[in-house]
């Protein structure tokens, strides 16, 4: 079965905001096994909306239309859906009530008119509940074609698609399509492509898709099958066999799950605690780790010592180290680690020194230069890399980099994730 | 004059990546006041390429394509618009020798044939060099329409668009728009259009647009113009009456220039070193500090103290303010900002202390409950903030805030920006 996006709004035209909702609709689409040929985005406009519907309607079997589905005139994505279906509008008693409630649960007394535009439903419409706004989402059904309507904002479309419409289409399908992530650091994606090539070449059920983040690879699973035993039946042994050629590498197989999730997952497994002594990163590292929700359990505190003189004062670094390897070299990451240890009560330090760009690299030490070190159980590593990009890409690389080898050393020193 | 787009590439079909080429060109198209009416995303099909390019050269002046001019099989860009636009492809001597060289400077010795597929050019085709790759942009005019062909990946695709296209298209219009940015943090998106209502009813030329970005409203007024002189009469008192009614809430009105930026320059600017006391960001603020190119001069060292330990111990937050206050409170984020200059040679610190969530709220402190603080020249501010969203939603405003407090001070202890 083939779908198509329509995206109707004027900032996404003027390029006021990026069009998130087409790349999250074409993964689910995908998810499900249907074919995406056209995205389109079209204005709020009666005439360019109408003919982009009727194009979309002709050409493929299931049409998903986000936003236009406000209060306001402006708004126009049912009107127009509901007169190319002729489908004509009426009120819905339940579309209705759900608005009198989502007002009366936000403390408004009195209800403007033009909200019970959102009433109006196209007739033989199923309407979809919007838990976080007053939009109702529509599926309508003619003629062998659906089309999905959801509003525009991201915080109320994802868990519109996700609760209703994902298993509505599931059922249009008669086969289903069962996906399995496996995220790996530390390896590029070319590598892990031609690790993969005879099982790639191979695929027909399940396939493979790779997906390349900053410093990580993505790989997803997807079978095509019936029920979910047959699903786990094909998925397993093929993450199995990922697995088997990347051990360590693989961080997790949870769709959800980020690198730095997983490691604090592991720390928090092995009652283990960490600090951070960041240089060119300058606290990414030990934002990524704060991030993780109960973060509090395993990291208590960390530095940022971007000038040689704090390098000395709070991590103990040698002056004698800084003034022969330099600031950025292996010896200083090394000492960095090592001083973080002693200077709390962490049980691990990651450590990141190194040149970030754009001025200060040298012929010997260019830009990208990045020395990254972990202390753990009286054992230091130290790690040296050239990352290339503008001065964030390499910083954030650095920070990917820091995560992913301490999730090695705890890996390497308490055992197997 | 009308432009739209068509995105070419499976890649944002199939989610894979999210099409910010589209809403850069978007972007580019309303600063040269072009009218976009249609964004559309195709793959690497002959038959839907065609289709998209003659719809889009029948209903729009100038059509800008980006993706599938690379050396694969695959990639049908120009050959399909060679085709619909019936302007044959022959060799172009001077993209051959390009591309020659281009292999030559990364230390390529054997060119693989399928690059030489690039050297071929629509006849009467304007070729567009590209210095970050191999795939050269094209322009090509045929029966008063324009097709602009530019390489998918960003980092060719901006610079050529920039130096090339742009001023290209400025040409083909009678008149320009030349538009000045002013960027304004700490007063919300709402208040800045309610404070700007009598403009903006009253605009016509210049026009003014506003963007909400985290914790930042940005400006952009937008002149319709003959000239340079017409322009900066035009602009400069709308510009003018906007810092008089926002006053220092702007702090910049440089393109380029984010908040980050402005802080280091006003710091560098009255040679002032900053360090930062961070608990619920863990480390975002700094890092954001430490984004910019020569912020070694301005920034030396930061504290994470996440824990109520870090606090007392590199901070030497009092244990008694800890225990009757709380660690997320105006009396431990006054006493982190202070520790942090004490502990260090800095002249300033930014403080942040808040919960972050999604657990740890409570009635009296909920989530999302942020204390910020600002130590300088004897003098301490905390603010309080409530903010809303995610983990990392709340993180990232609490940073903005800070970096803003951070500058506010400096603008009131030594003058203006």
């Amino acid at each position: 079965m083939t779908a198509e996006l329509i995206s109707v709004g004027t900032e996404i035209l003027m390029g006021n905001i990026v069009n998130t909702n087409a790349q999250y609709l074409a993964q689910q689409c995908a998810m499900l096994g249907l074919s995406v040929y056209h995205q389109t985005v079209v204005g709020d406009n009666e005439e360019r909306l109408s003919e982009a519907v009727r194009t979309a309607l002709d050409r493929s079997d299931i049409v998903i239309l986000s936003g236009g589905l406000g209060p306001t005139e402006d708004d126009l994505t049912k009107e127009v859906c509901a007169k190319v279906m002729d489908m004509p509008l009426e009120e819905d008693a339940h579309s209705r009530r759900m608005i009198e409630e989502y007002f009366k649960s936000i403390g408004t007394k009195k209800v403007t008119d033009n909200n019970w535009k959102q009433a109006m439903v196209p007739h033989g419409a199923l309407v979809l509940d919007n838990h976080n706004g007053t939009a109702p989402g529509l599926i309508m059904e003619k003629n062998g074609k659906t089309a999905v309507l959801l509003p525009g904002p991201p915080v109320e479309l994802y868990p519109m698609f996700k609760e209703q419409v994902f298993p509505y289409l599931q059922k249009l399908q008669p086969e289903k399509f069962v996906s399995r992530m496996v995220k790996i650091c530390g390896v590029g994606e070319s590598k892990v492509e031609s690790q993969l090539l005879d099982l790639i070449d191979a695929q027909t059920n399940p396939t493979i898709a790779t997906y390349a983040k900053v410093g990580e690879v993505h790989l997803r699973v997807t079978a095509r099958v019936k029920n979910d035993e047959e699903a786990a039946a094909l998925i397993k042994p093929v993450v199995k066999e990922i697995r088997k050629r990347f051990g360590n590498a693989v961080y997790t197989t949870k769709e959800e799950e980020t690198l730095e999730m997983a490691v604090v997952r592991l720390l928090a497994k092995y009652e283990l605690t960490v600090t951070t002594a960041e240089s060119c990163t300058g606290g990414l590292l030990a934002g990524r780790i704060v991030n993780v929700p109960g973060a509090s359990e395993v990291f208590r505190e960390g530095f940022i010592t971007y000038s040689n003189k704090a390098k000395r004062k709070r991590l103990d670094v040698n002056k004698a180290t800084l003034k022969k390897y330099g600031a950025v070299s292996k010896e200083t990451a090394r000492e960095m680690a090592m001083g973080g240890v002693f200077a709390t009560d962490a049980d691990a330090c990651v450590a990141v020194t190194g040149i970030a760009g754009p001025d200060g690299g040298t012929e010997e030490k260019p830009v990208g230069l990045v020395y990254i070190s972990c202390y753990m159980n009286d054992n230091v590593v130290v790690e040296k890399y050239q990352f290339s990009g503008s001065r964030d890409k390499i910083r954030e690389q650095a920070a990917v980099k820091g995560l992913d080898l301490l999730r090695r050393c705890i890996l390497d020193n308490y055992g197997k994730s």
